[in-house]
């Protein structure tokens, strides 16, 4: 497994070269999903459940983000998924230019499906355009249903809201219906899914929609106007 | 309550900020403590339980940093303390001449004990001193056992690492043993506690802890050679 020294580009530029490098992408048919999340919130469980269930469909690399270890890219790698670990030299997020060092990492092979899972961190990764195709957040259960007031740009640049752990619900106070009133409130068109990887449940419907948005980003107009 | 509004101060004289800060506050008597968390770790919960059992022996006030809201500021000020609510302007973090600000938000009243509670993040407020006596962490069980691995700074910097939410451990897989040799690993003196804020488990130490803390930052020789 690879790990790659990662430092910032310099960021002035980095809304062009995001585009330019989703350009890129998008000519390849490789959707780039940008996972974001807190520490601890399940993005490598999240991960694991559904390359298992879905790595026969389609072709599926995995990015692991982290300021130092190799224990997510390792987890990955036992399923028999391609992963890249970068490490972000004490960087709290991932930008484009680091991104595409990570990208190049993964080598020459074609894949349908790349998943960058970004530093675990609800501020600084929602404040830089990593070139992904769709922004992925997950909110577990155990951390509460304040977040979107507390975090609130998170929210807003998400397409997709995940609320992981939902199998310890029982034992938290958490509001789903206050918590999703107000993630729309500040991104009317946040997609919401709601799972648990201890029971699989609400793993369909995300990987539903998954499996579209791999389609769809093929089979779209390019967004690059040439 | 009062709501202030911060910018980050110029980072290249941080340190000696924090320095004369703590220095000021060492004459004062007033133990700051940095308190630091990934988001939704039950930093607020464990501020609430500990003001309810402590408000009667010590002079207590709370600083909630947050980017945005004052849902926990509102949390703390039910309970009878004193607390300001600082917005940092989108900033992970706090640094001292940010601390200094919000602690003028407090007025010119005495405290022995103030707790700066910093934005939810393991990572940017690892880096910045703001002038704190003693730096407390919290690693919630749902978060997981493998963080000191990949946020390692946070558990160098800390005085003190509270487990919270130990409640919840029959329903996650935390193995605390392995997580308290990963944080003496990069940290030998810290001292470690497991609290349950909903059962009041492992707070008497905890409690035990603080009430020295503030003591002998009173009556330790001054930290700023003159």
């Amino acid at each position: 497994m690879k790990i790659i020294e990662l430092k910032e580009t310099i960021t002035a530029s980095n809304d062009r070269d995001a585009e330019v490098l989703r350009g890129e992408l998008k000519e390849k048919g490789t959707l780039l999903i940008n996972l974001m999340a807190s520490p601890g919130a399940g993005k490598t469980t999240l991960l694991e459940r559904t390359i298992r269930d879905m790595k026969d469909e389609m072709r599926i690399a995995v990015m692991e983000a982290d300021v130092d270890s190799d224990v997510d890219a390792v987890r990955i790698e036992k399923l028999g998924a391609r992963a890249v670990q970068a490490h972000t030299d004490g960087m709290c997020h991932m930008d484009a230019g680091m991104t595409r060092r990570a990208l190049e990492g993964l080598g020459d092979e074609q894949f349908d499906l790349v998943v960058l899972e970004n530093v675990g961190n609800l501020i600084c990764p929602a404040e830089f355009d990593t070139g992904a195709g769709k922004c992925v957040m997950l909110l577990s259960v155990p951390e509460g249903d304040d977040k979107p007031l507390k975090y609130p740009l998170m929210f807003s640049v998400s397409d997709v809201l995940i609320i992981t752990k939902t199998d310890v619900a029982p034992y938290f106070d958490f509001d789903f219906d206050k918590c999703i009133e107000r993630a729309r409130k500040l991104n009317p068109d946040i997609r919401i899914f709601a799972v648990s990887a201890k029971t699989g449940d609400g793993f369909a419907a995300w990987e539903d929609w998954l499996r579209c948005a791999v389609a769809n980003w093929k089979h779209e107009p390019s967004i690059i106007q040439e």
